[in-house]
């Protein structure tokens, strides 16, 4: 096979890259300068090398436990469970949050064969084992139906132990338009009306 | 920097990939085996690498001439003259073309500083010399205003030789790209090839 068309093949298998898009950007690349196009593969290749997950809270980084786990002005007392290592970086970014995190490696899926026991949740529960510093787990799975059996899931794991659980809540979008939200997004946000300080 | 950050980085130096989806992919490669993250990383490498511009026509390829400069079966007389390498690929696929190409490189800008010597003017005429086989040179610019001035350029260019220039049909949509039209109107438009006033 031509490099231009392992190329595009290799793109195309990249998820939101289709045949047409991946052809354009192999035609881009090769457009670019040997240095800037070497730096891209290099990238892509020290990715898989040097990153790994964290044995602690499921987390992708370079460091073993991940950074924020050694992080020592985070507040140990706060988990926070998401489904996948990429959801951590926007609740990052928000600068709210200062606990700790915990992956789980997706949600619950039935029919998809996927069981508690293909997520890392004997690892969630291992954390608050005697001693831990954990006072609440807040589930910020996402706001789907999988999410949510996946949050309940968590819920019923966590029942007995002295942990507070909470739920990220559910509502419409900071800058979002009721005209635009789905019926499920405001009759959710209409149940979990809070009180107007007066 | 992570590697993290540093793919991240690099993927969104790529066209029409926003900062979001770099951060997609970047988690997306992080799921996959480091085998296919390899294979990946070395067809951007190859491509750059392997891939030359054919000192013939300007296409892009892995031989010198291109692979369709050395076919014997393409027809010597026809040279369908394009902007960009990428814009041969499209034509190749409707099947509907036997003949050669011409890659200039671009289209004529004088706004962006982009003049007749800035593009492969010069090797086009160079190709229609004494003893040339070209009967007919078909300009295959977009259908833009950029492309249609530089249709007439060549046209000009080739003012005084015996070949005979046509302008693809513009059957394609005004305003619209090459790239991106389907294999059909492309077909119809060079069927319906019409004769540049000279």
């Amino acid at each position: 096979m031509s490099a231009i068309d392992e190329l595009t093949g290799e793109l195309a298998k990249l998820p939101g890259i289709g045949r047409k898009t991946a052809t354009r950007l192999t035609y881009f690349l090769l457009k670019q300068s040997p240095n800037d196009v070497a730096r891209l593969a290099d990238a892509i290749r020290a990715v898989s090398q040097r990153v790994r997950t964290c044995p602690v809270c499921g987390n992708l980084g370079e460091s073993e436990p991940c950074d924020i786990c050694q992080d020592e002005r985070r507040d140990r007392a706060l988990v926070c469970v998401v489904e996948e290592a990429s959801d951590i970086l926007p609740i990052e970014r928000t600068g709210e949050y200062r606990g700790l995190y915990h992956v789980l490696g997706g949600h619950l899926s039935p029919l998809d064969g996927v069981g508690p026991d293909d997520l890392r949740m004997a690892a969630l529960r291992r954390r608050l084992d005697n001693g831990s510093p954990v006072r609440e787990v807040i589930v910020a799975t996402n706001p789907s139906m999988e999410g949510e059996v996946t949050a309940t899931y968590v819920r019923g794991l966590l029942e007995g132990t002295s942990v507070r659980v909470t739920r990220i809540a559910l509502g419409l979008p900071i800058g979002g338009d009721l005209e635009y939200a789905d019926g499920m997004t405001i009759a959710q946000a209409l149940a979990a009306r809070r009180e107007m300080a007066g």
